[in-house]
């Protein structure tokens, strides 16, 4: 089907959607790609190319002439036109820059030039504006004749101030339902302005709270520059709950479409860290290696209160750092949330304290050994419910990611407390 | 400002956002709440409900009269209102509905019918629908003739067949930029229709996948029965997410909004699990006990081996989940991700073989326990790649939540592989 009959092919591209045909250029070889991509017109290629993940989009986008991609690049709206650009490598990026008409290319520039992940980014730059004085009626007629200026999609009608601050918006199914008479002014609702530096994150929580289809973005002095539309918002919220499930595991950002030098690197420093951590923990067990020597039984229930406190720990983690991306944990209600953790993790310490303690005496018939084994359990489960709750709530009050390697930190803190008071509680009782 | 001044207060909150209004209540005292509601008439009460967290919703429904009630829930569109429905107690719930017109019963009793997390329970039934043959300017006519018959907002009209089946939608914009004359038919675009039946998950995706703003919901026969918007996926999203995050850590879904004993009851089960894997590790070292009398300092390394293959391994499990949330990982790339899994397995133990090596050979010049830590290592990073990659594809396979508690297994396998590989090639090598 590749070879020979482009004519057909591109007809059965057409029928497609492009989200479709980016999921079938995933399955296809790098070799057949290499051969489709020059069938592909501009407008084919212009409504692909934001669908096609990072790793094939790349590879695509050495295979098509920078002519070509000026073009395609031309019809896309500006936001995925600057994700696009952005992606190209340098000397790629100024042949297709160069190749593009003034205007577009100077939009491009414009949009690069905001910081990643914030509003600008984000927005496009095409809007719908009219003034306030205007009717719907006025508005309509607009409409209709510069059919070709307007985004092709669009949900609200932005209504502006003579220095073009936005001052309020009408949906466009409002319009619709009035008459041609009334005044934009008289049914324009309240706006939400976006500043146009604003972490997409903010963004994200904002829209989701507000339930809003369409924002305007705003430049410092007001003036209104673009929109974020919600289908972007949509994006931006699965990949931050991606971020936050890999930041929490210890996997870097870097290493998400990655090849296997690029995995090494993404995991590799939380490797590092991590042996760090294992060997202060180790040099506790060392400690006590008299004990151990004494009575090696001790070695072996030593990791079972490291491992419950362990996952106890990282339970109450998954949980405030949920409640932190979605705001629902915050400076005021900490105290009251870190509290009712503590007493769950002695509850549940107590709970599998009585489990473990009655097994372990039946095993062993030593009562001295249940008790420093299930006080050091419970003690370790308390210490886990603090620092599951303690450590995303100070990383998040210092400004960082709550999220980030914050396992690594828990599983620490509940292995240095479990060997340390298991071992020394049963140096205490025991010998 | 509570008690006295009712008509300023009400005031105020009308100014307010209900979004706001409902933040606004989380930060009240359960006393000042109580006092509060029977102050909220039925249209503010309405806008507030659905954006309340779970916990203090169920405390306001308490105190509001069912007549009251019965009001707002009819002021409230279909989803919104099945919702507040299904969290009223039984006697609550029957009084409510009692009070309510029959239509809206009988709307809010059909929502309910339809499975929690399905298409059904998200669709809102208000739609904007037009036969084939209208046009533009019939269409628009319409909609200002029935103004109080139409959805507050809405994104797409949906064009229906005879039997009432969607064959194409026209974006509300596109219908605004078209002359009056032009048939719906011929500005319509193709429309991907969602089965009522459908898993939340599986519609966020479809949402996400092709940017849709509203998608049409249709029963068994193809017969169009609601709609559902762009902002209600916002919030499956979110949840998703979350979801995923708590059910990694083995936290069930339950414990959510809950208090400390429902907080007990979601997390006990996995560290219930997760105590009888850490015996079966602790069996492990328990069978090497002479070898641990002998050289203590076996004890005190073999947690090293078993904590960095515990993180490398739930570093690959995060990967894979995140990987077949996104649909990025699936039966045909299983095998070449996992291969590539391993091999970055092998690179990380490599690198960290030799850097722990080393301080251990240089602490205590012992080569053959150098060796016994460094191939124990190596295997153990490994075997951690491959459980965090395989675990989660074969419940995946086997039609499971490849998330819930995938760290209690990994872990477990990561425990036992390194005590067993380090303590029985230390038996074999150095004793």
């Amino acid at each position: 089907l590749d070879r020979g009959d482009a004519e057909r092919l591109r007809e059965l591209l057409g029928a497609l959607h492009p989200a479709d045909v980016a999921d079938l250029m995933g399955f296809l070889s790098a070799d057949a790609r290499e051969e489709l991509v020059p069938h592909l017109d501009p407008e084919t290629l212009a409504e692909i190319l934001s669908e096609l993940d990072t790793e094939i989009r790349e590879e695509v986008l050495e295979h098509v002439p920078s002519a070509t991609l000026a073009k395609a690049i031309g019809e896309m709206e500006s936001d995925d036109a600057a994700d696009v650009v952005d992606d190209l490598e340098a000397d790629k990026r100024a042949q297709v820059l160069a190749a593009m008409p003034e205007v577009e290319r100077a939009t491009i520039e414009a949009s690069l030039a905001y910081k990643d992940e914030t509003a600008g980014r984000l927005m496009q730059r095409e809007v719908v504006a009219a003034p306030q004085f205007w009717t719907v009626g006025q508005a309509i007629d607009h409409f209709r004749r510069e059919v070709d200026d307007l985004p092709e999609l669009f949900f609200d009608i932005y209504v502006v101030d003579p220095s073009y601050k936005p001052v309020g918006a009408v949906p466009v199914s409002q319009l619709l339902r009035s008459k041609r008479d009334v005044p934009l002014a008289q049914i324009m609702e309240q706006v939400t302005e976006i500043p146009v530096d604003m972490d997409q994150e903010e963004v994200a929580y904002i829209f989701d709270k507000y339930h809003l289809i369409s924002a305007p973005v705003v430049e410092p002095g007001g003036r209104l520059v673009g929109q974020i539309t919600v289908d972007d918002i949509v994006g931006v919220i699965q990949e931050e709950g991606e971020e936050d499930i890999l930041a929490l595991a210890g996997v870097s950002d870097a290493g998400r479409d990655a090849d296997v030098l690029g995995m090494v690197r993404s995991r590799l420093p939380w490797l590092l860290l991590n042996t760090v951590t294992a060997a202060i923990a180790a040099s506790v067990i060392g400690a006590f290696e008299g004990e151990i020597e004494k009575l090696a039984i001790l070695a072996a229930l030593m990791p079972v209160v490291a491992s419950l406190g362990g996952n106890a720990g990282t339970q109450t983690l998954a949980v405030a750092v949920r409640a932190l991306a979605s705001r629902e944990l915050s400076a005021i209600n900490a105290i009251r949330t870190v509290s009712r953790e503590m007493v769950v993790g002695l509850a549940n310490g107590a709970a599998l304290a009585a489990l473990t303690g009655g097994v372990i005496y039946a095993l062993f018939g030593d009562l001295r050994l249940t008790l420093a084994f299930g006080a050091a359990l419970m003690i370790n489960m308390f210490v886990a419910a603090l620092a599951g709750a303690a450590i995303p709530l100070a990383l998040d009050r210092m400004g960082r990611d709550p999220a980030v390697s914050s396992v690594v930190f828990v599983t620490f803190v509940t292995d240095f407390t479990g060997f340390f008071a298991f071992l020394g509680l049963a140096a205490l009782i025991l010998l």
